[in-house]
């Protein structure tokens, strides 16, 4: 298995398990869990594979990616109550999925040779829109775009260092290594010590 | 005209129905009627056309799908007022769309020869995503998630009926009936005696 | 530069600062203001792209369009403060965009020679799917979807002139004129005059 479909299988599982956490606060039943399971697990690297035209999508090709997200969902369902903060391990393993989805996406991009910006583009749609899928179909506040919290701005960040890395004729494998700390450190520095960037502020709230 | 068309014409018809009563209570114009009725219609088959690499996407190559969206959402409009209880129709005339988008759906993926679980996806895919299209856009509680109710299991057990079915060799007309009368009569169940599944219950209802 | 690619330009840039004006209500970061930006630029054009198997979708093949959003987002994150009435900027920014959105989906499907009724989809899917996308995902009420004002209605109305020019064998840089102008004129005279379709108004308001 290369190392590629390796972050491709990783990235599904965390995700997953977001998924399974959200649908958790929502109340739905087993079925609903894997549902929103499978979209957040999926959706990202869904979204990268028809807009770069890879087919068969990566998950259609091997259905062992939705038969992860389902299990997933599975165990979640039987042993959420156990979990203290349900929305706290979503905010967390989030953060891991979010660095292993950027680089896989990032990878993807770049084994197919795209510029410079098209990849960068495709690991930040990749590490963003499964979790997108996810909060807009349940209704929660997207984290993507919680004001004064980097997110969409740890997956430029790691897909940018990728592409130097690449640039600087580092080999894939490093690479996509430090695209995925770059992420997760700047990520886990939000989330613990409140790292953002100024944010727009107008004087009337909304006009 | 073969059995698939005639399936994917019926779904259209019927979830434009749905899309355009739902345009109602949002009290849009006729042309607002015509949108979200199209949207609904062909929203779940053209993810699947995609997700397939199946192109033409169906109503690309046969605009006819489109006149009759829009010729149903026209119907809607000068008659929707005539009737008592406009939810009600969206949720039962839904079962039905779902009863043929579903056989649809898993019809058109065993015809590409695709593995079981894709099959299987693909009528959940085909049966679900336009009904969660019109209600993420027209902001109504989308009825693929309502809690305590079954919805996507329906989907997902008329798929797996056909699967199984086809696996124990029947002719793929049979197979897709028995497709759509498990996936209505379970929704139909749901609806009329409150059939579900357990759901997920936390202690303290969100944390 | 082709006139089509001068379309797709303009209609990308006027909807990123669509995008990124709305991005300035939800309080976002300028990583925020890009990523609301390019999804509202590009949105559009990618979902007609992949619907018409048109590959690689326009900002794959040219970076410079996301380049452009970004650009234009950094400048409104810089400038936005300076503007008194920003919900104003952005209803009448997204009017040009409309009016340039349009003719572009619209020559585009001519010029891969599909049929009229695609042609017209293709227009009022490339000229409110991206301001719709931006809506949903920053929690507006889509502009697309207002009660009482006309808007898909327009897209409608500009791309069945286009349709109609060039059956009257007009060329099509005056078709596509024409198609832009009926569709600003309709769309300027909904928000300035109050023009409107009869809406749909039910007895008791939600049944």
């Amino acid at each position: 298995m290369s190392f590629l479909t390796l972050l491709d299988y990783a990235s599904v599982l965390v995700f997953a398990l977001t998924g399974a956490l959200v649908a958790s606060r929502a109340q739905l039943d087993v079925v609903g869990f894997a549902f929103v399971a499978c979209l957040t697990a999926v959706g990202g690297g869904t979204v990268r594979d028809l807009l770069l035209d890879r087919h068969p999508v990566f998950w259609v090709d091997d259905p062992n990616f939705i038969l992860l997200a389902a299990g997933a969902a599975g165990i979640v369902f039987v042993t959420a109550h156990l979990v203290e903060s349900r929305m706290k391990w979503v905010i967390w393993l989030d953060s891991f999925a979010l660095a292993v989805a950027v680089p896989a996406g990032t990878g993807a991009a770049l084994a197919m040779g795209k510029p410079p910006v098209i990849v960068v583009l495709m690991g930040m749609a990749t590490g963003s829109l499964g979790g997108l899928m996810r909060d807009v179909v349940c209704n929660e506040v997207p984290l993507v775009l919680k004001q004064g919290e980097l997110y969409i701005s740890c997956a430029m960040a790691g897909a940018i260092t990728a592409v130097t890395a690449i640039w600087a004729r580092l080999d894939t494998g490093p690479a996509l290594l430090a695209c995925g700390a770059v992420c997760w450190g700047l990520r886990a520095g939000s989330i613990a010590f409140g790292w953002h960037l100024p944010v727009y502020k107008s004087r009337p709230p909304r006009s």
